[in-house]
């Protein structure tokens, strides 16, 4: 054998290094509200930075850690800043961020029971403890029918309910024959970009979602629904799949779970209900009447990884019949057999998603539920959408803005009563000023600004501040229109 | 507002335990080959020692990191054993550890472009570097037609890859309307799975994939492939994709690439190359031979998460024509319209992959490829096919051991020459000593034994070790039988 030098980082360099991207971590906390919150580089900036050719050489992990700050830093949108008000948040917290670490450190590989126990049932185990911590329907629970797994992502948590809708509704033959042209599924215009995707992806087609009407409040009407699924019917069509929204991303509406599930219970439709960001609410008694109707579900999905501390990526999915889904997505080569396998006493995790390989997530949420505590994580919840209420307040008692839809929790859309150019412009200007970051979306075909409260270290001072520089830059774009 | 306590770890703590978790990790690293490799516990014995409901209270950190060791271990098998043999390797690293951990931090999202700009200019930047690192095709490059992309795993691409195909073949109308079941696709048997798995998910169905003959060396045979697409096209069937392999993951069997390109060129089909593991022995030059033929590949993945040292998911996946997996997975809702999106300067990833959400994933990957340099990456790869190179002729030299298959790289298929039952209880012998963990396949339907070398701190004297427990186990399962 060779007797040339190790390149490996020590033990003693991995643990002096690992203190100073601990402390750089922590650093960054300390002063990420000094930073703009959405990055102000142009195209190409960053990659004109750096070098054309990779390092021939090892360099120093000093080097490195300092380029991080030097090169990266500016072309960072800061989603953990407490003025990051876009999209839906995706926040993290000190627990869940060393659990994450200690995924890396162990580097497993979870795909099978056998490929590390602990991997499997920890993650069987938490998501048995937020069936219990949300009150969701106790179907979901892996000692019933059903069971749950963490996924990347609602987007593949909402495929591979699609998935197993497709091979319910064709007696599990689409796997092997492929699509036929006849499925057809639905959603609303609110429902997530993720659904039309899906439909792409399945092969189902996105001509075949149908879009369901909306009401007022922009929930969908369960009436529509039936409409069109009786229509769909006498044409021969199969319907097989409905997604219902709980907190659309626009504007956070609620779809009539109740009356949802009823008809997709008498047709025999796979309901799948998306809470990706409002799920989390649940955790709080008084926000559960959200869930109502959910027992009605196939499958259910929210993630950790927008409103509870979890850092991406953390996607806890549910279904109520564990065996549609993995009957639908399982294939075992032989390379991959094992006893533990063959007993059928273990869950494969592989069968419960799209990809094969899979890290050890379950770690990350263990740390955070039992760092916060349930109480603890109420607390937190309870206390961003007070503040989301109190901007909603704010908005209602002024003249000059007014909500563009209900508010039920901590999302508030909002419009300056001037018409599109100045909400369009007024978004721009908060955006520059580096103070807040907002995004937009359209309601009933007008440009709404979109204020989301679900960043860890968003503070009363913050919506105060961020309230004020609306009023402040809405009069100076009031003067140039 | 209330005024009740926050229950976030304050800076000051993160850095405490932050530092707990690092000497955690070296720590482990420092006492791994004192575990058994393959965890030992009983299914639901992990389960069985974890409380039954979640803490309504907050727990002290230390508690939950000494929970880790006392409770998740025993149920942890592991991966980053110098003594694990098994499957194909999911190497890591100091840099790729610290490189995770800063993602998790700054815990950003990158499916857009304006979502942190860095994030999708590190990594368009890094996978041109690893374009160069392996010599692949510059039309893999972002300054070309193509462009690469970081994928949670080999299947996620391969998926991809067959999403893409399956649009062109249909001049991007399945997505519209769906599958029509005249699509077929080609593999070998020893294609991995995922392929069929692919078929599934798209709505293709497995019966449409074809699996095509096999040589002695258990790769493709090029003329079996020529004449099944021309028995499909007799058929009026729609052949659009093939899924070639370098390094299959029964016995890394290496497909004829020039051949197998030329006839999907002269065919109009797409041509996908999984290189999961073996891709990264092309950062040699002595081993670019296995990626002859590439430039005639439609797209092209492989894994740094598996042999070059970078934590799972770092799958990274190539296309020649990106404007084809574009226009595939694209969907924009209004609520992700921004501008520098509608300039077209920039590539938002979202389109690239099936979910929406990313982390930073390249950040882990630049770390590793900064700190070995890549001389250093080199000497590793090296390192580790000489280990097997010797471990191989050991077999052939044995009286009672014999190779399966050859062994181009760093993965050795062999076999007791007494038959399954002796090589079955060979292993079951080997994995429940702890001391090493290998698993197996089947070739020419024969039990078959697999040595794959690639974890990160496997040296000469663990695969001495090895050699030396295989063959005194042998003899004790020999006096068995």
């Amino acid at each position: 054998m060779s007797e040339e030098p190790i390149f490996h980082m020590t033990p003693d360099e991995f643990r002096r290094y690992g203190r100073a991207v601990v402390d750089w971590i922590a650093d960054y906390y300390e002063r990420v509200e000094s930073f703009p919150v959405l990055s102000r580089v142009q195209p190409g900036a960053i990659r004109a930075s750096l070098p054309a050719e990779p390092p021939l050489h090892g360099e120093a992990f000093p080097a490195i850690l300092r380029d991080v700050g030097e090169l990266i830093i500016p072309g960072i949108t800061h989603w953990q800043s407490p003025n990051f008000f876009a999209f839906f948040p995706a926040n993290t917290s000190g627990p869940a961020i060393l659990g994450e670490l200690l995924s890396a450190g162990l580097g497993i590989q979870g795909m099978l029971w056998a490929t590390s126990p602990a991997c499997t049932e920890l993650e069987t185990h938490v998501l048995d403890w937020v069936v219990d911590m949300l009150e969701l329907p106790r179907k979901f629970r892996s000692d019933s029918t059903g069971g749950g797994v963490i996924q990347d992502s609602a987007s593949s948590a909402s495929l591979c309910a699609l998935l197993a809708a497709r091979e319910r509704a064709t007696r599990y033959t689409s796997n092997d024959k492929g699509c036929d042209g006849r499925l057809v599924a639905y959603a609303s215009s609110q429902t997530h970009s993720s659904i039309e995707k899906a439909m792409k992806i399945a092969g189902l087609g996105r001509n075949n979602l149908r879009l369901v009407e909306i009401d007022e409040a922009f929930a969908m009407r369960p009436e529509d629904l039936a409409r069109q699924i009786k229509r769909d019917r006498s044409l021969g069509l199969v319907p097989c799949y409905v997604c219902a929204t709980v907190g659309t991303t626009s504007s956070n509406a609620l779809d009539p779970l109740p009356e949802i599930g009823k008809i997709c219970g008498e047709e025999g439709i796979w309901l799948h209900v998306d809470g990706a960001m409002c799920g989390t609410a649940a955790i709080c008694p008084e926000y559960r009447y959200i869930h109502a109707g959910l027992e009605l579900a196939d499958s259910y999905c929210f993630n950790p990884h927008k409103w509870m501390f979890t850092n991406f990526d953390c996607d806890c999915f549910y279904v109520a019949d564990r065996a549609a889904l993995i009957q639908t997505l399982s294939v075992l080569p032989e390379y991959l057999r094992n006893k533990a396998t063959e007993t059928g006493a273990v869950i494969d995790y592989r069968d419960w998603q799209i990809p094969l390989g899979r890290r050890f997530r379950s770690l990350k949420l263990w740390f955070v539920i039992r760092h916060y505590g349930v109480e603890g994580l109420r607390w937190h919840i309870r206390q961003h959408v007070e503040l989301a209420q109190q901007f909603a307040r704010w908005v209602r008692e002024s003249d000059r803005f007014e909500l563009a839809a209900p508010a039920p929790l901590n999302l508030v859309c909002f419009r300056h009563v001037g018409g599109d150019t100045i909400n369009e412009r007024l978004l721009d200007r908060l955006n520059r000023s580096g103070k807040v970051y907002l995004t937009h979306t359209k309601l009933n075909d007008r440009y709404t600004l979109r204020l989301c409260i679900g960043q860890t270290h968003t503070e009363a001072r913050h919506v105060q501040r961020a309230w004020q520089l609306i009023q402040e830059m809405a009069t100076e774009v009031e003067q140039e229109v």
